[in-house]
């Protein structure tokens, strides 16, 4: 199972595709980040994190998404734009008819550190150990990247079925409407 | 001028177009809404979000686009959300070179009221009145889209030069490069 996590954020959305199965050793995909000029209107920085993602789609073809859920009580000069890249980053997903799970913080840290409330140190040595780089990736939204899609190999893709299914008779109906078509 | 304003929701995203320009009589063109199920899971109800607004650009051809800028002091349920609903407001708008603006809901209010704390009573009785419309347009969210639009025509878009110019400049590059292409 090859999966895609995304870190969403208006600045820096890291990216990391992971390549594993539940009990089997994990395999580094591809890892990155991608970036938006903060001078830039945010409708502008909206349509390039949509082709940098569809571009990592491309590349890496995951057979599933995970997303990190956002919530309202983190940083509030920050969140809106977060929660407008995660946005994004579900619907070109969805749109291909993958899979796509989000996964809180917590979640992510205690799939791959044993602890919900590991620090970024903790949850990208563990990242580097499982998956057996050399160094530790950089950004520290590339790591946590990687920790969503570790987590989300561990955790089965067994809670995302549902969406899975929906997914795939969304993309269906989609292509026999013809619905939304890209001007 | 033609716009089309944009109240963001995942439940109900208010859509109206108006057209007009500063000192002459506004015309309805069209208002309605873009509707999502609350059981179907978020990415799904993104990527319909995304097809709804799609039609309605296609549908009515609007110069600029309007939407209404989201604060995260607002109800904490629901406020990620109708954040990720504005971000594939302003996505839809951007990738087809469309001049974006955002406008706070007091701005809206003080366009059409002439007071910033007007209530949505007021509000609708307005538009219905500057459109000269036989009732109210009904549910709110259609008529907060269409106050959108004239407080956009009535600022007269001046504030959005710079957005308009990268708009187009973004729209040119993305077609030369071809990135982002929809699957």
């Amino acid at each position: 199972m090859r999966v895609l996590g995304i870190d969403p954020g208006l600045t820096r959305c890291g990216v990391g595709v992971v390549e594993g199965s539940i009990g089997r050793p994990l395999s580094l995909v591809d890892v990155g980040v991608v970036r938006t000029d903060a001078q830039l209107p945010i409708a502008q920085r909206l349509c390039l994190i949509e082709a940098g993602l569809e571009e990592w789609l491309d590349a890496t073809r995951p057979d599933a998404v995970a997303v990190e859920r956002v919530f309202s009580q983190h940083n509030v000069k920050t969140v809106m734009g977060t929660a407008q890249a995660s946005g994004i980053a579900l619907l070109v997903a969805a749109r291909r008819g993958l899979p796509v799970a989000l996964h809180t913080p917590s979640e992510v840290k205690a799939s791959v550190t044993g602890s919900g409330r590991a620090d970024k140190a903790q949850v990208g040595a563990m990242v580097t150990r499982l998956l057996r780089l050399p160094q530790m990736p950089r950004p520290a939204d590339a790591a946590d990247a990687l920790a969503l899609a570790i987590c989300h190999i561990w955790r089965g893709g067994a809670s995302n079925r549902l969406e899975a299914a929906v997914s795939a008779h969304t993309a269906a109906s989609r292509a026999t409407h013809g619905t939304g078509a890209r001007p």
